[in-house]
């Protein structure tokens, strides 16, 4: 097999997108655009993958990091003097080079890697990515001859009626042989109306010079989307979000609406894992089998285990344990892991705490900075006074505690194991294992005196 | 009329569900695919429905219940093999036998009709329901003679190229007169690569037998839909959602946006009731004119009056009176009970509980096993403590009480007719009517403190 | 250029919509449709508009106010009657009158202005608006001669089999010359099986009387759907929402899935906005540039600042200032005016409040009525105590006060500058600046005792 290398273009501003944010930078099912295109290529076994940077440069070469290296584009005159930027890596070795663009995150390693091989079978100087449309419009078309070779292709513009009735389109994903291209590319032009070294060009020249030109087509049209606006955009991440989905439910899990169901595609999810509409699965979550997700739930960054329940419910960076059930309405927040069997209920609040097996936190409560023991039961509209307006500090609550309802532990503060603390009170002092601890005045009734109240107010 | 039987095959595994639960036990809009088929079936006026069960037959049993008799295939030897099952029982039985599979759940008892008027109407001896495919790949083809009799079923995999232009399919529902089913299912052979006996083979058997064969076409090829894996389990879920919402819109509802709305089949909802995306209806809920749900509400088994009003909520198996306003974030959970003109504000949870007309509970509180009176006034941050730990206890407020914010009710007890809980108090004795009741300690404030602790904890 | 008026036709009950609103109050995207209509009419440059009303026409008068001039149609007798209505004011006026459906949400004021510009360019005496319909089953046909001139319209049910494969379709929006449209409207007759006078019944008139009738076709066929039923409704809905969002999306707002986000067509959303899944922004909220909103927030006339973030919560009639960080399910009623930097976090509701820079309210808490200064730490639980019963009373805490976890504060009341407030206290006396203020009793622990009250519970 012949060394394998690629170059992104990934220098351009995208106007069309109106937005600060460099145009390969906008998101797709949550991740950067060029950073599909980037791990998609990664899956081939490439020498080297060569990213052209120029607009938002820096933000590129952060999104990226080691996954790729760079080469800058100082002005943007077009896609063949992108591609020239790599020169010096690339023209002295002996390869094949892909070329893609950074807005094209649909475009899968699988579909490259068939290009790269067929381009290899045919010992072609250049293969063009060309894809069957529907409406071709606006597209470059391929021409080919009538023995199937490669002509040349027309951009939409320029060509005649039988030429704009052609259906195979060139998706602007190449893959040249290195020596080739970079001769070529030093006989580009910028002679036409927007002054711009085009990479297309390229073709006629190789053709001109008698090499073989080949193209190979996807079956997936889809695949190819450019995303140039925000509208293109969005029907990336439908796209995106429709193969996800797909592929989830092919390996065992229900997803009820998949339209409305929008997993990362990072995430790993278990059979039959049941997800309810609405919920929204970002990054790199984890959830095991037979766990029911939903409706209106976000995860981030989550490990859920097995058979837990979560509903209505936002949970980030957190471990959650086998038959955990949450929700509705709980937010459970970073660095937080909850053992098995732990219920967090309806209002409540989790930060920074661990919640040992099957203890239960089920309504109207806040515990941050907190380690709770097993079999703990805390009370409704508990809190962990955590701040005291410099400083965090920790709770410590142990196994088999009892937390009344409506009380305040105000950390650093120890409920000792078996303990139990009355509802109203507010504990700023340790308990002792076992211990009742109470911190509230006794009750007085003032007879009739509701009454009073009620007529004085109303004078 | 003659008699009618229906026969469902729900023996097989559904591998490619890739699930532990059992196939024709997957939801479709919240009820089983085979439970749908019943429901449908009994719809007919059935002398006798047999349903054949094989893989997890105990839970197919458990989930129909007495809507069926149960014949067991005890291996998986093909649809004709499972249909001998019932012999016993049908064979020596006078009429006719509709066939359906399990895995159907959108076919309606309304087409079933039709398919046995028009068998017997013909007085054939099979009928088979067939549609009308856009794309017929992959699908049996009705082949019909020149007369338009029905001539055989041709397998996608050997149909020829005309064949394959075909677009009348077989969606696998049939109509048999028992005596020539039972026995022409003698005469099925497994000598097949599947080894397995296949019920279409009946209709060459009986064609073979110069019996007369009819096919019934039904317009709505989507009826015909066989879930397989759950691709098609979220596709018969989307085909569901549409037709039951189209009906509710029909009949008077506003649906903001059918497609984000999720309504279960046996829901009953009023004229003028306006549903805003993202609701959830579930089980057997109703919900009476002038509502208003939603967005984002989760009702299960729920009664909601006239004109009530629930936002961003979840509730569960409890009576909604009239005009009630729940929400939003707020969770009324099972056996609760709201008188009209309730107001239950945002994060309060009930559970259990009573409230008599025109009460309130507009925050942050929790209302659990309690009996609330008539225009009672609960406070921001009530609590019912109804939980020691062992025993939950019943909290009672009497008409017109007037509860202050931050309190606790430590169940038993009792607060009587327009009593007054003063803020902040812990009430374990009952109050008297017309009473206040006060449990808390005096405040005091300490001049130019709040510096020093902040200097202090700056140290 | 010729005076242009318009006749909004408004009088029908539209018995297909099972309602008790009246036909064109119904809203799409939250506007009455009728109300869309006028809107886009008042793009125009009219001399009057006059809305036909009817049935609930005391209703369609108070929604459109001052908007329109009305005429009253006391008996349904078609829309040839219905215009009649308005020859009193418009007979005499020498010019053009449109009559528009007010049925008809979607059609654009752009699309209008197209249509009288034909019609004046051309001299006609009507013109029909009329569009291309790839099913045009159910519509009038334009029966256009040899050399294009529109000869008359044919009625789906009177049309043969030639005239019914026509594509181009009467949408029932008509522009016409005053004086001849109203000296047509006497020569219309009612002699048809409904008895009803129909306004396409003066074309045919005006034609006979050797008159221009011309016809403009619009490309957009979507933007003439008349909504007769909530199925109809429900598709105007979905129209409007994606003809609304793709503007925002090239705009420069980015939607992460616009069919599952509801915008008010009079809602202002900057640049570089993020829209998540599941938001309904309503009203005439103004969302500043680089905000992010969502998932699942729904916003009503409010103002929401520079990337602020806005997860899981509802808000109504605020304003809300720059990054200022709300939720999730955190609850902002009306009147509250939050500035730069606040938070408001998980289960806090503000209502009629003030919050100064940089202040907070991170959890469970309820601030109503309450003027809260910058740089205020409001705790956990924190409740203002704003009504007795008979009463709300405000709180005022003023800059850089902080407030421990779940205190009461009980308005009229008022907390210093830097005062601080014990958790746990109710407060009902003012606090002076930089006082540290407590109300609460003093911690027991008896030891051993737990474990008592477990055994007596047990017994």
């Amino acid at each position: 097999m012949t060394n394998r290398f690629a170059v992104v273009l990934a220098a351009g501003q995208g106007t069309r997108m109106k937005s600060k944010l460099y145009k390969v930078l906008h998101p797709v099912c949550g991740k950067p655009m060029v950073q599909h295109v980037v791990d998609q290529l990664n899956k081939l076994d490439l020498e080297e993958l060569i990213t052209v940077v120029g607009f938002g440069a820096e933000k590129v070469q952060d999104q990226l990091g080691e996954d790729s290296h760079y080469v800058v584009q100082e002005e943007q005159l077009g896609t063949g003097h992108a591609v020239l930027q790599a020169k010096d890596i690339l023209a002295h070795k002996e390869g094949t080079t892909v070329v893609v663009c950074g807005d094209t995150p649909l475009l899968t390693g699988e579909t490259l890697q068939q290009l790269l091989d067929h381009h290899d079978r045919k010992g072609a100087k250049a293969t063009i990515l060309t894809a069957h449309a529907e409406d071709p419009s606006g597209y470059g078309r391929v021409v080919r001859s009538s023995d199937g070779q490669v002509e040349r292709i027309v951009e939409h513009k320029d060509a005649d009626e039988q030429e704009r009735a052609i259906k195979e389109i060139n998706t602007g994903t190449y893959c040249f042989d290195n020596a080739s291209l970079f001769a070529a590319l030093e006989n580009v032009s910028n002679d036409n109306v927007q002054g711009e070294y085009y990479l297309p060009d390229v073709i006629e020249i190789l053709k001109a010079g008698n090499e073989t030109i080949d193209a190979y087509q996807t079956d997936t049209f889809s695949e190819t989307l450019g995303v140039n606006d925000r509208v293109a955009l969005a029907q990336a991440e439908t796209l995106m979000k429709k193969r996800t989905n797909e592929q989830h439910m092919r390996n065992g899990v229900s997803l009820i609406d998949p339209e409305n169901t929008y997993i990362s595609p990072d995430a790993k999810i278990g059979q039959d894992v049941v997800i309810k509409p609405g919920c929204v699965i970002e990054g790199q979550t984890v959830i095991e089998n037979d766990a029911i997700i939903g409706p209106h739930t976000t995860l981030t960054n989550c490990e859920v285990g097995e058979a837990a329940v979560i509903r209505q419910s936002v949970a980030s960076d957190s471990k959650i344990g086998k038959r955990v059930q949450i929700g509705p309405f709980a937010h459970i927040r970073p660095n937080s892991d909850l053992g098995d069997e732990v219920k967090i209920g309806n209002f409540v609040e989790v930060k920074k705490a661990t919640f040992g097996d099957g203890s239960k936190a089920s309504h109207l409560s806040y515990i941050g900075d907190a380690e709770v023991g097993t079999g703990v039961n805390i009370g409704c509209g508990t809190i962990t006074v955590n701040y005291d307006g410099q400083n965090k500090h920790l709770t410590t609550i142990e196994d088999d505690a009892f937390i009344g309802c409506n009380s305040n532990l105000i950390a650093p503060v120890k409920v000792g194991k078996g303990a139990y603390v009355a509802a109203g009170s507010t504990i700023n002092e340790d308990v002792p294992a076992e211990a009742l601890s109470i911190a509230r005045s006794r009750q007085t009734n003032k007879e009739g005196y509701a009454s009073k109240i009620k007529n004085i107010k109303k004078d």
